[in-house]
């Protein structure tokens, strides 16, 4: 169980590691939004994504004999980059797991951070049991994206940051707005609030089609997303909320948002125009919620973190050209 | 005479109104440079560019009797944004001269921000003639971009971070590329290095064809360029190194660079794929310098700033189209 005691432990271990990412503003996007409008930068975090921090706390705080054997994670994106980089720098290997299908320059990019990338064919091959395989014969330990402690609290640090921020610019009460995949982000940040700044409440943002946090949330209980594929947010479609992730978030977390993908790349174009910082889709729903949704919002300053700004400039370019 | 008491004292009265911006860097880039390349990004900076630095110096360093008046400015694009912020955040005035065919968002900007804008036709009209116009009817205080001390001094604020952010890093020597219109940044960041980082030196960066600072620092005197269009990095095109700033820069510059618009539009391709920054054209310089001019270049570190993010649409489209 990931604990306020772990997030400061994970904070000692980041420092001087992980970069404290700026709190930025534009009186451009409070006119937009009708309230004040702050945006915890995390696309300009180490590996593009807050993924680095979790990867940083994870590769830390393993017992020193593991983690000489070297890790492992599955993953497609962020998460595969944070792990990378991190036991790169902690001078150990890494095995990243990836569809064969999997965006090129993401791959070419977690071999770059120095991980030793294994491809497998989805349909034919069955990735858990070629992670079991690795494993085992390597003696790797697995980090898992979001449903394991550390890495909850290592996304926690943004949480205290934010926390630390928001008193340095006034703010006393506000919405935090959260990108929400696994729920690892949240999950951490609403836990390091609860104990720093009660008055900072999280809440989850997803793609519309693909809000199963939301729904749990509203159930009670955890539930299903019904299709995987079809939203340009890829970064943050999962099945359903973490097992460790969701009892925090059912505590901790106010009603989740749903934004639309033209909501999306017009908070990505907004972030280009008015604040100069690139933000991925599955990073900009927490800020396309601040913008677009605020009749549910009821504070006068929400904080919306831009988790992540690995985009493909194809898709960059669309975002601008429709709405720039 | 622009000193570090100065530099200071603008210091305190930025606080809390000012970014501390962030010093970036990414392995990728320092692959590209064969050296470490960090990037001090000036462009998350109030306005989108460090001139709110200067105005915000120049605002809050006047007289309070003159301050409230009103100021007035001559720009078509960055430090009229500065001014207008700085003067409406201070409760005061400002009026902003600006030629009627300055690009539509420059002047709204602006407008938005607060300022009276007033355009004058180019070729027909005496911009200096009536900008004495209406100082003398309304008291206003004339807010110059660059040869003022006031303004260097809030320059120099960023010198201040770049010496504490180095120190962070580890970093103990290095070349510092500052872009340079008429060398407020860069003479104000070589006097705040000279007091506290004596091994950080700072480095003009202009485009080719627009070196007038390159070629003077060189001459050892003044010297004109001799054309004023032409440029993709209009923001700092000026039509020689300001007298002021000059005799700073040529006590304490190295040698300057000139890059190539074909440079620029790599760099900020590249700022866009592994900072998540959106980097202006004249802001790219001296990045552009950093990865692509490293035979003129002895130290093992580089510290590159990106001074502005004021970028149109259309131009960052195609820097990403041909370079992305």
């Amino acid at each position: 169980m990931t604990s306020i005691e772990m997030i400061v432990a994970a904070r000692s271990r980041l420092k001087g590691r992980v970069r404290r990412t700026p709190l930025l503003s534009s009186p451009f996007l409070d006119e937009v939004a009708g309230r004040r409008v702050f945006v915890k930068a995390e696309c300009l975090q180490h590996t593009g994504s807050f993924k680095f921090r979790g990867g940083w706390s994870a590769l830390s705080g393993l017992d020193p004999a593991m983690r000489r054997r070297g890790v492992i994670a599955f993953s497609s994106g962020n998460h595969a980059q944070g792990v990378a980089l991190a036991a790169t720098r902690h001078g150990v290997a890494s095995v990243i797991i990836m569809p064969a299908d999997a965006p090129k320059l993401k791959i070419d990019n977690t071999r770059a951070f120095g991980a030793e990338v294994v491809l497998y064919e989805r349909g034919t091959e069955d990735r858990d049991a070629l992670g079991a395989r690795l494993s085992e014969e390597r003696g790797l330990t697995l980090i898992r994206p979001y449903d394991e402690p550390l890495v909850i609290a290592g996304q926690g640090t943004s949480g205290l940051e934010i926390a630390e921020q928001a008193q340095e610019e006034g703010i006393t009460a506000a919405d935090v707005l959260v990108p929400c995949g696994g729920g690892g982000l949240s999950s951490g940040i609403a836990l390091a609030l609860e104990a720093t700044a009660p008055d900072l409440t999280v809440r989850t943002c997803e793609p519309e089609g693909f809000d199963d946090t939301a729904r749990s949330l509203r159930a009670g209980q955890i539930v299903r997303n019904t299709a995987m594929s079809g939203s340009i947010c890829d970064a943050i479609v999962t099945p359903q909320p973490g097992k460790i992730t969701f009892p925090i978030l059912k505590r901790l977390a106010g009603t989740g948002f749903a934004v639309t993908d033209e909501e999306v790349l017009r908070a990505m174009a907004l972030a280009f125009k008015r604040l100069k910082i690139i933000v991925e889709p599955g990073g900009a729903v927490a800020l396309a919620a601040a913008l677009f949704h605020g009749a549910a919002i009821d504070r006068d300053s929400v904080i919306a973190v831009a988790s992540g700004g690995n985009v493909d400039t194809d898709l960059f370019t669309l975002a601008l050209q429709r709405f720039g």
